[in-house]
């Protein structure tokens, strides 16, 4: 290992604006590997009242100041610095006892998590501070009453309490959507590897993106932290399920109804479909994967296999393909030629793991892999806490608690037999909850079966075939748009899962009033709220547009020659527009009608302005819905509203939504829908 | 009152498929408004654990084997017959010392909230088991590797325990939402006004239409039926913070990450707007509000004003009017001639009330009514639970602590001076989380910033002004569409809002597979899954259709002349479509574009079947993207493949979602949507 001559660091926390180290020397953190003084920690005299209000006065406002898009552009430009610099990061991950390629999760998945959520948010979300969600809820009969939900950012701040095993990732996927929200974070990472946090923190920090308050740090214990915060912050967890119960109780917590998130490891099954036989690609691709997720991070993972549920006629066909692949595992230092397999976080762990797989064989043999020695192709194994990785199998595995219920955190999984579909969904649910789970298979019925019966119970769940085989990011990998977090045991939390996982930090609330008090507040137009017709609005740029603005366009009379003619044009010859006796028979109509593209098109006639101008293109439309048929005879008009405007923060236009309602002569809605332009920021005025 | 000779009646609890009385007389429950022994309540050696055992493995599976529809359309035949019968439910109601009036909230508010719960499932849900969210995904470049989440139920019971002063609104709000999404309940009203919940639930037994083990009933005390909760049951509390705290850290529900809703009184507050003086609609509006949010159900509600915030230079003015308007109030037996305020729920709370009043006194002053003595037009003052309204006056309002923290939960309201805008933001929040506030204004300015001060802190603000007197459904009044629970202080929970409420009794998993295999499991066809060309699906009435069945159409060239022509005869002659230069200084174009109503009029033109058919017609089209320019001489094919099926439960037909890509030549696609129709059950076939 290249760090074992360097002295240690004294890490410090990032509070208030300034590093500050505490009081004392500080505890000891050790190099997984090599077992030397890598870190001081410690968070003596420091003042965590103090952050919170930081944070709450400072941090808060500052963010709440630019808008969700502004907010996603600075992490975006802070991802794209931290990729720049990750080799930096590679090395130091090292100490933690991970490969190169098991840093690649934390350190290149975690920056690209934040990115793909600051994607997200400029995608999915508007360029605006407040999001509306849901439709207007209509709740008086003539329309003066109506509602709207809303999120706004919560104004305290969220504190992330983080696992040892993905000190980047842990920290980067639970601040993305908190900063994007609004809400300032303070990160408390596990004090074994806070080391790796730190170093990213100040990067981050160094590179002045980030308003004051908006992160703050804490390396080493959380002292009472928690016991100060209040109704407006927000604590999530990651860890090990004791401790998440305990932190969820603290009376702080209670008392202020904080939302309290957690992901708790739990003991994920991975199930191996009966049509699987040996010999088939999916065999081999399960075999793979629990040995991967067994050696990845040395186990280490909270969304690791722990318990393989197999036919009982294929176990010991798997447990034989999983001991061959297990056993030629190079285990050594984490930055040696050819390791594949480093060390776990700490000798102590390590210890833990296998006190763990004694009371875990209580009811399971260990069929490959002895816990209490190594071999190793690098390194000391009486210094770095490494270790073989030991497969085990439940004798009767419908009675096996101890397998089902003690999770050993290191490279150990127990092989379990089932007869059929629903006893391997039955011994699945016996973790009680769990983060993820997957199956193996290549049958749709089975896969259909099986995957109804695990989702209740879990957050996540993979289906692997050999159509994805190339392409499965596999059991064991969050994903930033996926809902991370599983019920019961797992904790019961909720994180990512894309925007959902921003709203966690967002306070929803239902408005009520008149359609223009609603507008005024949402910065929407709400149907009912006044319009203003000051010339027609698309030959406004974004620069003069204003909700409300509005056309409302001449008449036109469909005839039975326009439909006949639009039938011939394009071909759409349904019976309801050509045959009067046939549209009859229709439970709909009472004679034929006009096409529905028909309406839209004439519609489009009737608003579109012809000359060049600030509106740019027609690129979509939403929530199309054909209301009242359109007989011969019958006019139509449309009534083209301004409803929202959204700027792009970083282009020469934005995307503006009209509402578009197309009434006929007797003043029935005939269609109505979103209509979606691009629209110039600004542009030249003739007048 | 009618009932002070009837023998008090010994309430039962519903567990286990049977009424049982437990042992024991029971304790006695009293009468409000005539301090009589009205029933007797206990549920001494009732078997709880065995209770929750039933519901989930006699309810549940019941349940689940209906789809959403089957499950909604039993709670509005359960509904229809409980509106049949209220009159009982009304004569009970007396009882709780609610007036006939009162009593309208939690009777026809109750069941209306049932029905429409009822309603938006089955417009806004498939009929289906499961229930898919957002988009499908694309987790790989290549689109084999694709997600999406899915909801199902959770599969164990629902423990609803309600606050007395909503014995039926409080228990068929809950049991809506939980019932629909396919969890069974047991509900366990509070003690003081149980028996009406009883005779509702008996009620409900009664039509047969609810399956053995879906609902079930405690009255009393609910012993030790939370020590039993697991990972896939849920609990709701609505009553004081006091007690949803202390049950919120019950073991069982800590250590099985159980969910746990609450939602609990708080100091909610109304605001006057600096615009609306003394004279304005809105002045009255405000006063009247107020005095009705202190009287109705003698002012125990959860979501009453208890702070009225209002312009200091109003401050007299408001304290004349609702003086004057409280001064006016009729008290009373609640089935009384010309009762306007009837009892509270008991002596006791009414002697709680007293204690409250005199501790909020430490900051302020009485302004109006007299706690200790109440005039009546009839009842009997020392036997019935009656008090004078009260309203108090804040002397220093932002150092008001007792005003802003303590809850006098009956007819008493503070008001309180502010200077601006900012101030009465601050006071409002002092409340520190509340379910609802409401701002009364006449002006965008003020609404806008107001509420956009007191989101944060709150699950419902509700904007009153001239516009939405008459309509308006008021501060006080939770709906089903409309998100109820605050943060902090209210208990940080969220119940309703439509069908996010639904969401609550579900699992949200992530599921990730091959197209083919996510499709598999959702039911719905997924890009990329494997599809079927067996004759036009168009031909195919609901009961042939299947998940899959596509049509590729034959390809059609649009020319120069096709544009022009279609410019001409709808009107839309935008430049793009018309000048080959404008269109090229477009930043979009290269030249001159089809319109993208002529690529949807002739994809249409491309897939339809003229003759008459099952598919009855084409209702509306969602998502409508133009993906690719389409210039002259392009040629567009159609791909039509069936997504989604959903037939309608009580009908001849169904909704039928058609995934429709048209792409050109290249194979690039130019537009890309869903469109929708209704397509019929069953239809004659000619072969």
């Amino acid at each position: 290992m290249k760090d074992t001559a360097v002295k240690p660091r004294r890490l410090q926390s990032y509070l208030e604006g300034a590093w500050r180290a505490g009081t004392g020397e500080g505890r000891p953190v050790y190099n997984a590997a090599t077992g030397q003084i890598h870190a001081l920690i410690g968070t003596e005299g420091l003042d965590f009242k103090a952050a919170l209000e930081w944070g709450r006065r400072v941090g808060g406002p500052a963010l709440r100041k630019q808008t969700i898009h502004e907010r996603a552009l600075m992490l975006k430009a802070i991802g794209l610095k931290l990729m720049e610099m990750k080799e930096e990061f590679y090395l130091e991950n090292f100490a933690t006892g991970a490969t190169r390629k098991d840093g690649w999760i934390d350190i290149d998945g975690g920056i690209g998590t934040m990115l793909t959520f600051s994607s997200k948010a400029r995608l999915e979300l508007p360029n605006a501070k407040l999001i509306t969600e849901g439709p207007v809820e209509r709740l008086s009969r003539d329309g003066s009453f109506v509602a709207q939900h809303v999120l706004s950012p919560m104004e305290g701040v969220a504190v992330h309490i983080n696992a040892f095993n993905f000190p980047i990732w842990g920290m980067l996927e639970k601040i993305a959507p908190s900063l994007i929200a609004g809400m300032p974070c303070i990160v408390k990472p596990a004090s074994q590897t806070a080391y790796l946090t730190e170093l990213v923190v100040r990067r981050m920090l160094e590179t002045g993106l980030l308003p004051e308050g908006a992160l703050q740090l804490v390396t080493g214990s959380a002292g009472d932290l928690l016991d100060h915060v209040s109704e407006q912050d927000v604590v999530t967890f990651t860890g090990s399920a004791g401790t998440g119960r305990m932190l969820k109780a603290t009376p702080a917590i209670v008392q202020n109804s904080v939302r309290f998130t957690m992901e708790a490891d739990s003991l994920n099954a991975s199930v191996l479909g009966a049509d699987a036989e040996p010999g088939t690609p999916e065999f081999d691709l399960f075999v793979k994967e629990v040995a991967r997720e067994m050696t990845v991070k040395a186990g280490q993972k909270c969304t690791a296999i722990r318990r393989a549920i197999v036919p009982s006629r294929f176990e010991d066909a798997v447990i034989e393909a999983l001991s061959a692949r297990l056993a030629k595992t190079a285990i050594g230092l984490p930055d040696g030629e050819g390791v594949q397999m480093g060390a776990l976080v700490s000798r102590k762990d390590r210890d833990g793991v296998r006190e763990k797989i004694r009371e875990i064989a209580a009811d399971c043999e260990i069929v490959s892999g002895d816990p209490e020695n190594v071999t190793l192709v690098s390194g000391d194994a009486g210094q770095g806490a490494f270790m073989t990785p030991v497969l085990m199998r439940a004798r009767d595995p419908m009675s096996a608690d101890a397998a089902h219920g003690i999770e050993a955190f290191g490279p150990v999984a127990t092989v379990m037999g089932y007869q059929d579909a629903d006893e391997a969904v039955a011994l699945a649910r016996k973790g009680r909850g769990s983060l993820v789970s997957s199956l193996f298979t290549n049958d749709r019925d089975i896969a259909r079966d099986v995957v109804t019966g695990l989702a209740p119970y879990h957050g996540r769940v993979l289906i692997g075939n050999r159509g994805s085989a190339k392409t499965s990011t596999g059991h064991g990998s969050p994903l930033a748009p996926l809902v991370h977090g599983g019920p019961g045991r797992a904790g019961g939390g909720e994180e990512m899962g894309g925007i959902r996982g921003v709203k966690h930090f967002m306070q929803r609330t239902a408005i009520q009033g008149t359609p223009e008090m609603l507008s005024a507040v949402t910065g929407q137009w709400v149907d009912g709220a006044p319009a203003q017709s000051d010339g027609h609005p698309f030959r406004k740029s974004l620069a003069e547009l204003r909700i409300g603005d509005q056309v409302l366009t001449k008449s036109r009379e469909v005839t039975q020659e326009d439909v006949e003619h639009f039938a011939h044009f394009t071909g759409d010859t349904f019976y309801a527009h050509m045959n009067s006796d046939a549209a009859k028979a229709n439970p709909f109509f009472e004679d034929r009608v006009a096409h529905g593209y028909l309406i839209a098109s004439f519609a489009a006639g009737l608003f579109v302005d012809p000359e060049p101008g600030p509106v740019l293109a027609n690129y979509g439309v939403d929530n199309l819905r054909f209301l009242t048929p359109v007989y011969f005879g019958d006019s139509l008009q449309v009534r083209l509203t301004c409803k929202e405007i959204n700027p792009r923060a970083n282009g020469e236009y934005g995307e503006v939504r009209w509402d578009c309602r197309v009434s006929n002569q007797k003043d029935e809605v005939v269609a109505q829908y979103d209509v979606l332009t691009l629209v110039a920021k600004t542009w030249p005025q003739a007048a």
